[in-house]
């Protein structure tokens, strides 16, 4: 009747990872076709004061690695938010996926009693492991993964639920 | 080193549905602020053929409450898709706590590896239960919760990230 830390985190960040980059190629498919310039999706954003498409796949990035580094020994690579282009998010999203690929099940033991602790400039929340994950990381990570579907969709970039959701993955 | 199924379900969607009351109550003021009318809010979507707002609602409760049903033996009650207010998408969000309240830890024992299928027109999925709600009720439960946010955002509404995480709850 139990999941482990390790099923709860790295396997679905992965997996949400990698239908981040399947919405970028139904993207790059679909301003290739209507001829629309791919840096107007780079930046499209749903509101004045929300992160563009490019910032909704770093904090993609962010989320998942952090969480991962919160919860265990193991330290996550350090990536500055430079990426300007679909290439570059696509190798953002790559050298994500390849750092959570490196995380044995073993470094999450122990990790649900484990206190996180996240400071914001206005306000600290700290939490024991798996509420961390149920109540931040995951909420955290799909929030922007849905946000980049979102943004496409309203851009008119043809994808549909099934592909956010990862059916054919 | 393991979380029960029932930490990773019905406490995760009693607190998203919460979420989704805040937003809502946020968005009522932002209205009655801006003199805006609520069913403007209430049929706002992102695109023409996504959800509305009362459709993004109504599907974070059917979520939650079939994942319930196909994970135990508990049925989920029957809520027909008829809201066309805030009153009503309040009182959806209210059955749907009301139900989850009702479900005990012990209803989920087992449920990791009860089989559980989920049926589309054009396909089939079958998934061990840990692996539907890690890959196919959580994404979507939260797919749902951002989409409302993202379009409360999207129609101008003053509310933020913090909104969606649920800091205060």
């Amino acid at each position: 009747m139990t999941v482990s830390m390790y099923k709860l985190s790295v396997p679905v960040f992965i997996r949400g990872l990698r239908v981040l980059a399947g919405l970028l190629d139904k993207a790059e498919a679909h301003a290739a076709e209507k001829k629309m310039p791919l840096e107007d999706l780079v930046n499209a954003r749903l509101a004045p004061d929300m992160l563009p498409l490019s910032g909704q796949i770093q904090r993609v990035s962010d989320t998942a690695k952090n969480a991962i580094a919160r919860l265990t020994d193991v330290a996550a690579p350090s990536f500055p938010d430079v990426e300007t282009s679909f290439a570059e998010l696509r190798e953002r999203i790559a050298k994500t996926i390849a750092f959570l690929e490196t995380v044995k099940p073993s470094d999450l033991d122990g990790s649900e009693t484990r206190e996180v602790t996240l400071t914001f400039p206005k306000m600290k929340f700290t939490f024991a492991g798996d509420d961390y994950v149920l109540k931040f990381a995951l909420p955290n990570f799909f929030f922007h993964v849905a946000t980049t579907h979102d943004i496409l969709r309203n851009q008119g970039v043809g994808i549909g639920k099934l592909d956010y959701l990862g059916a054919s993955i």
